[in-house]
């Protein structure tokens, strides 16, 4: 758009594309609710008063609201495409997201950050980056790619990279590791903030944390830690995802000298959650119900997390900004009627425009480097006992148990009346053939196996299962389907879901994804488990930073100790 | 200073430089007064706690808020040099300002701006710019330089340039202007702000003059029209000079949903205000006085500005920002004890401590190019009536008179029965010889000339008097001097005020100034004139966008015809 015409426009020199009458604008710079008409051009807002115009809209004394911001999402925990994702959720009102491609780049390193540039180009929603600051998460298993400083540093000129995104290591920030203060001083070099994620962290550690110049974290759980973080300069990041759910504890810390700093975000939301609940949306009616001025949600959701990233032309209607804008009826119910993007409308009771979201023509090279062949998973009985990760209900955490092992020719076997079964973690980045294999003990299934090429953060295959054939053929499902989840009964597939883009994410819709998984979980509820979600617990398993026990493709890996161990013990 | 040490201090991995004790801390993130410690490394904050440290600063319980800022000032205004203006205003606990060297840039171009940058280099306060968006304000006169987009440009890349200044031709903005366009779009591009100054703009002219990205305004004179630029995204400088004061009017506009988009500024404050109320400090305790929340009122002057203009280091008391503060006693009634920059006691009791301003050892050219000889005041009589420009009392605006003319020997000169004197305005940039002539009345002057460098905004030299002889010694003098202001009486010069920094400033300190200006008024004085403040009125009269009849280098201009006209009528 240029300046000149989107003045001559605001001006009224010459008739406006749209007029939106009667509108009651929810204004995010003055706190106020004003009744007027909404003057669009161009896909820009360029007047709140009466002009002449090709077309009108009668609002009908609805309200209006800038479009909704997510402060911090990874899009791969929707398990579908940028495309598909976008159709998910801006019928909810959120139309625009700064992401962060930590999943799909600790699978391709920048060639994941390049295909998620491109897959979000030409959508009905903006969607910025942060760079993911940690890859890869750790050094005790083998990820998809290592991004160093000069890796990440050409994407920090790229207009819709807006940030460093979540500086996990923050070790690494304390102690000064060169890698990880190159990165910082590039990205505020750059005048990008740095976006930091410190649970717990405080006294001088966290004077340390800040002084590196990380100004926002969203992974507060208590009222006491948000305000030690707001108190130091750290803007505030208020989740409510699936796993972790902030929304409630920390709304107390919002009031009329904080709420300015605060930022509403979903981090990971997966598609059940997203279908069925909402999306910003869903947080803002929560904030609401729950007591937070309809206004200061919305701004909230809007005007704040542009601030914070510069994106001068979001999150206000106002002349020059781009006219993406939410429609409803009800301020202390809000649900999205109608959205706009770019002044087009996009969405309309709930459901998306079709014509509006482009095929997603992009694709994505394979990210799958495992020859099928190479895969075994017997492990030959070395003692008597073995060590057996114990998974803790309803908690990503786990517990290490020390067992008799189940031997059978030889071969350490998985014990079905025990509960304790196989596990595996095989590598599919480089090809090296590591497999890292272990026992785990309350899945609870009694038959089969199950698999993901879904495994935090480095996305290696991860496979738990009552016989090796089973695990085999699961596994080898996957590597098919160039990624995916499966389960498998006696060497037969009954339920799959196909995740080609980086072995992450569907390229189908969004709902499709959701009763895809749907259907996984009774099929893997038939093995006999009573987990409520064996895939995203079975996701966290070669994880090997969330204590106790973990395995990842180099063997088991004792988080306490930080340091690879032996499967069998004296 | 190196992010390494800095992040290292605020670890307390080694003594910190100074430990200021039992503080209470104006935390401008959450609101909130916290008693604590605060420790200072390298200029910098680097913790609040308990660190060790080299030397310990006990507060006795005495408040602490991070250094005030001035977020728009000409500093020429103070009619002082860089360095004086930091010495009087760093001990009113003013650590940065945001000046917008408007005119110095219309005496001498992008040199002008050179030296400012050159002169507030090494100073105990913070100096920024914004450039100067309208060199010359207008093309009804000679100014000393043209500065187009061109010109500007490369100053962007500046790390100590945050923005545009004051673009005061809203017309050339809303008719698109080549030239204006482009100094918006070039500083957009930098993500650096665009400010306006737009006095009474409404309407679709104020939504042209928004949409173009002009993202602040100083001019609003009531709470009506600053809520209206509010609601377009516009933040509010709230203005408290010597001529315009706005603080009063304006403080109904501040509420909880609005006080984050506020800033003060001074504008043009004047070195008498300056040295007996005071700065920022005392537009902090009108504002209390008036009802505004002293920690609102704070906020106001430090992390409203620093975040609006990207100062990620400066406006509050946290790890990894400059270590600026005030130190005061009474919350209610501000008055800053000690002030510190960057981590240096550089004030106490209201004196600057002497050895931590430069010399102030960078000089500026010259910017008096006018031949003495020249200069000839004489109006050869044409016709028997004349235009007389009529003073308006304690306004800047003049009224068009038409008078006979008092001729003598065929030209027409000075009536002081009927106070109507004569005036001129002599270009002193180009050598063009241009000399506008004309008469006004009003002055109340029975003798003598006075005569100044200062006139807005081209600075051409000013000159009003009863005779020729005499204004011609006042003249004479002022080049004499490389600028200033003068009074002359039977040829001889009775009081002057040399301004040989660009015409415009003086070299010595504030309170000189101030003294030697309250000498000349009385100097003045007795000339017969009860115009208080006979120069300010003197320097206005030049500027030819004010109603209604002014004088430049060129003659008569009629602004509300906005022509030139002649001095004489039928």
């Amino acid at each position: 758009m240029n300046l000149k015409e989107l003045i001559a426009a605001a001006k009224g020199e010459q008739p406006v594309d749209c007029l939106f009458t009667n509108a009651r604008i929810i204004n995010v710079f003055s706190g106020e609710i004003i009744s007027g008409h909404i003057a669009v051009f161009g896909g820009y807002f360029v007047g709140i008063g009466d002009y002449p115009a090709q077309e009108t809209v009668d609002l009908k004394n609805r309200y209006v609201a800038p479009g909704f911001i997510d402060a911090h999402v990874h899009i791969e925990s929707a398990m579908t495409s940028v495309s598909e994702f976008a159709r998910a959720v801006v019928c909810r009102g959120t139309t625009t997201v700064v992401a962060d491609p930590h999943e799909i780049a600790n699978v391709m390193g920048t060639a994941g950050i390049d295909y998620m540039l491109q897959a979000s180009e030409n959508l009905p929603m903006n969607v910025f980056f942060t760079l993911p600051s940690c890859v890869p998460a750790t050094n005790m298993e083998t990820a998809g790619a290592v991004l160093g400083p000069d890796a990440l540093k050409p994407f920090l000129d790229h207009d819709r990279i807006v940030g460093l995104g979540e500086m996990m290591n923050f070790p690494g920030v304390i102690f000064r590791d060169d890698a990880v203060i190159q990165k910082i001083k590039d990205t505020l070099a750059h005048q990008k903030p740095v976006d930091g994620h410190a649970p717990g962290l405080t006294g001088k550690d966290l004077n340390a944390y800040t002084a590196a110049g990380i100004t926002r974290d969203h992974e507060c759980t208590t009222p006491d830690e948000a305000m030690k973080k707001l108190r130091l300069g750290m803007q505030l990041m208020i989740r409510e995802g699936t796993g972790a759910k902030n929304l409630k504890d920390l709304l107390p810390v919002i009031n009329e000298k904080t709420a300015s700093r605060v930022m509403w975000c979903t981090d990971d939301r997966h598609p059940g959650d997203i279908c069925e609940q909402g999306h910003i949306d869903f947080i803002i009616r929560t904030a609401i119900q729950n007591g937070i001025d309809p206004i200061t949600a919305i701004q909230i959701a809007t005007v704040n997390p542009a601030r914070y990233f510069g994106l001068a032309q979001l999150g206000a209607i106002a002349p020059g900004k781009r006219a993406d804008m939410v429609v409803f009826s009800d301020l202390q119910n809000i649900a999205a009627e109608q959205v706009y993007s770019s002044g087009r409308l996009v969405a309309a009771d709930g459901k998306l425009i079709e014509t509006v979201v482009s095929s997603g023509s992009v694709s994505c090279p394979s990210a799958m480097n495992v020859k099928p062949d190479s895969i075994d998973f017997a492990i030959p009985a070395k003692k008597e006992k073995i060590r057996v990760i114990e998974l803790v209900p309803e908690q990503i955490i786990t517990r290490q148990a020390v067992h008799e092992a189940k031997v059978e020719n030889g071969f350490v076997i998985s014990d079905t009346s025990a509960d304790i079964l196989k596990i595996a973690v095989v590598e599919r980045h480089k090809g090296t053939g590591n497999i890292g294999k272990a026992f785990v003990s309350g899945f609870g299934i009694k038959k089969g196996a199950i698999a993901g090429s879904v495994a935090h953060d480095s996305h290696n295959i991860i496979v738990v299962g009552t016989c090796d054939e089973d695990m085999k053929t699961a596994v080898e499902r996957i590597i098919e389907m160039n990624g995916g989840l499966t389960a498998v009964c006696d060497r037969k597939v009954t339920a799959e879901l196909p995740l080609p883009i980086a072995g992450l994410m569907s390229a189908a819709p969004l709902e499709t994804v959701r009763n895809q998984m749907d259907a996984m979980i009774n099929a893997v509820r038939v093995m006999g488990t009573s987990v409520p979600d064996p895939f995203m617990i079975l996701s966290f398993l070669a994880l090997p930073v969330i204590p106790e026990l973990k395995l990842t493709d180099r063997g088991l890996f004792d988080v306490n100790q930080f340091t690879h161990v032996s499967l069998f013990v004296d």
